[in-house]
Formats: C-alpha cells, structure tokens, sequence
C-alpha cells in the first residue's frame, strides 16, 4: 500500500506500446468504482479511449492548449516548460476521460446541500483509487489537465451537465522515475510536510510538534529503507 | 492495495477511544503529502484537532447544517435520514481539516491555465491516499461534508484564500463493516460498473463489451475470494 503511494508517478514519456488485458483494465476501474463518493452518489463515468482517430484529435487539443499555456512563462522558464514532455497521450495505449455527472440523483442529495463540489470529489477519489491500483499493476498513468476541455467535451461527445474531471494516459512503462518529473527537472521542490501541518487551529503552528510527527515517520523509514524518495 | 481500496469504509459509529500515536499519524500525513499535485503545487495544509473544545463547536456547527440538510426530505425518507448517524466528530479521537490554498504559487501555474479547480482535484487525491494508508493502519476515517463552510473557516481561524476540502474524523474502530453505511441501510444502492463504461466516445456504449471486462475480473475475484463485498 505504501509502496503504490511513494513509488506512483506521474507518467508522460517513459510508456510502452504493450497494450493492456481486459482483465487488468477492468481491475483498475473497479478500484475506481470503489471509492467513497458523497451519498453513495457514484456519479463517476469512465471513457475508455483506444480509437487512434480520437486519441490525435484529443493530442491536436492538448498541442494549442499547451503553446497557449506557454505563453505565460518567458525566457528561461519559457524554455523550461516547452523541453518538458507534459503528456503521452499517443504513446499510451489507453485513454481514459474520467467524468462528474453533476446531476445524478443517486444518494438523493445526501451530504450534497452545504458544498455543491462535492460530487467532483467523489469523482477525484475513483481517479486516485486508479492512480493506484494501476501502480500495483505496474501500470504508469499520466493525468492531463492542459487541455481545452469545452472542445473536449465535444470530441468525445460529453453531455453538457458532466463534467470531464480527469484525462489519463495509461500504460506499462520503461520505468518509473525515482522522483516526479517536476522535481527532477527543477521546475518546483517538495516542501517540508511539517510547515504544512497545524493544530487545533490554522494559528496552532508548533515546528516541534509537528517535527516529531515527522522525525519519527523518518527514523522508522530509516530503518525500513523502501522508496528512494521517501 | 486491492484489500486496502475495497475495505475501506466511511467510518460514523464504530470509532473507539484508543488514542493513535504520533507515529502513525505522521505516516498518513505523510502518504497525503504524496499524493500527485498540479504542476507539484503540493496546495494542502492539514490542521489537526485533538482540542475537545474545537470539536464541540465543529460539531455544534454540524449539528445545525444536518438539522436544515433533513428538511428537504419528507415522510418515510426524512425517518430514514435522521436515523443515520451521519458524522462521528466527538467520538474520534483526531478531527483532521485538509484545506487547499488556492493561491500557492508552487508549480508555477503549471497545468492549471485550462482548469482551475486542479487544486482542488489535488487536494482530493491527498485525502484519498490519506483515507486507504488509514484503512491500511486499521484506522476508520469519516468524511463530514454537513457542515457550513464559512463558520468552519471562522472556527478554524482559515484565511480566506484557503478552501477547507475536506473534514476527517479519525480513530480506531469496533469493525469495518463489510458494506457501506447507505448501502447497508437501503438509503442507495451500488450501481453495475458495466453502465458506467463507455468506449472511445459517450455514445460508444457496448454492453457486452463493458461486461467482458467485468466478468473476467469478477472470475478472478471468485478464484481469490478476498473482501466479502468484491
């Protein structure tokens, strides 16, 4: 379990052509179904995309979305993000578009009335449910969200009241990376756990407290020495 | 991982006293820091009650918004509503807000042009990492989505550029109930996954298709009879 937490990646140019069995793919999206969802709503849809004609005209989408996306970085860090390979959605044998259905009336409302997002959640949860069992699988998964997703919705026919939450590349892979793509290539840093953690109240910072919340969880790894990164 | 996804329960009436150690709680923080996050934005904090006080207001808070969410059901549905205990807030022994600062400038915007609410998505898979390494330390976890936001922020001390995602009452339990609460009590039922599978587009729905990936996984399952709800 937490080898599939550390170890799962964010996948964009290290996937196989190596397709992948029925039986495997319908392990994962029975993970997916598996998660908690407000109400019991499962207002979750899975798109299974494998059509080369859909996955181009999906690839041509993320291709403008991203010059655009560029547009807002200049010099090095234009450079930078236009040399990373953000997506892999040729090169992954399978799609998936992950949507919300906003107004499914499963669960009849139940926990739904204070934050409207919920749903939206839930629908969250399935997709890092299959974050994870596909690590189990060995299975590397890329998750889009440069992209147009109006003209999304449109390529794959979405109907206007859900939402396209998710777009995941995913495949076996050459390997996973030790660490994220963004921190190996500078782009941005973990930040320490412990200056993210508060108690009682967003005012209740206490560096110690929290540092032994995570020196401990250090020297236990320590001594069961697993992900690189860790 | 499988037992960990299909095990996991939302947790509202079997929370024990047992306290959970400093130990165990940095490890789930830390699965929840893992998780993937837009352009390795990382946008969560986690604020930790264990303040008996604070719980009293929260659930006092919960109280009022689960009073006024009844009111939309009538007659037989409304009996059944307020007969669930829907939040175990003073009963367990650590309250977990995890909240997602929706200016953090991490990542640099990195894959959020196309999408705001990424953040948010981000925050989610954090809590969901966090939700199956608590199922896999034996801990129940109960996600409060009855509350009223804004007097939460108020009561948490939350400035106003962070949105508070989730609310988690965290704890040891009596028992993991092998279905879930809503399904156990008929308020809603578990949907065929098949329904839910669509191919290439949303209009490609090929039942026999959805089925085969369904059967062949539930074969295997019967092979390997692991949790009583698979």
């Amino acid at each position: 379990m937490y080898r599939a937490i550390y170890e799962r990646r964010d996948v964009r140019a290290q996937f196989l052509p190596e397709p992948i069995s029925a039986i495997v793919l319908g392990r994962i999206l029975d993970a997916a179904h598996h998660a908690p969802s407000v109400g019991f709503m499962q207002p979750w849809d899975f798109i299974v995309i494998q059509d080369a004609r859909v996955k181009r005209a999906v690839y041509e989408n993320f291709e403008r979305a991203n010059r655009q996306a560029s547009e807002i970085y200049a010099d090095a860090q234009r450079d930078a993000y236009q040399r990373m390979k953000l997506a892999g959605i040729l090169d992954a044998p399978v799609n998936l578009c992950v949507t919300c259905d906003r107004e499914r009336n499963l669960g009849h409302g139940l926990g739904r009335q204070t934050d409207r997002a919920t749903d939206l959640y839930s629908t969250v949860c399935a997709v890092q449910n299959l974050l994870l069992a596909a690590r189990a699988e060995s299975l590397g998964v890329g998750w889009v969200s440069i992209l147009d997703f109006g003209e999304l919705k449109e390529i794959l026919r979405i109907p206007a009241s859900h939402t396209p939450v998710a777009y995941l590349c995913i495949g076996y892979v050459s390997e996973f990376r030790p660490r994220p793509d963004l921190e190996e290539s500078g782009w941005e840093h973990r930040q320490p756990l412990s200056a993210l953690i508060h108690f009682d109240s967003w005012d209740g910072r206490d560096e110690k407290r929290a540092d032994s919340l995570i020196q401990n969880h250090e020297e236990t790894a320590a001594k069961n020495p697993g992900p690189a990164e860790d």
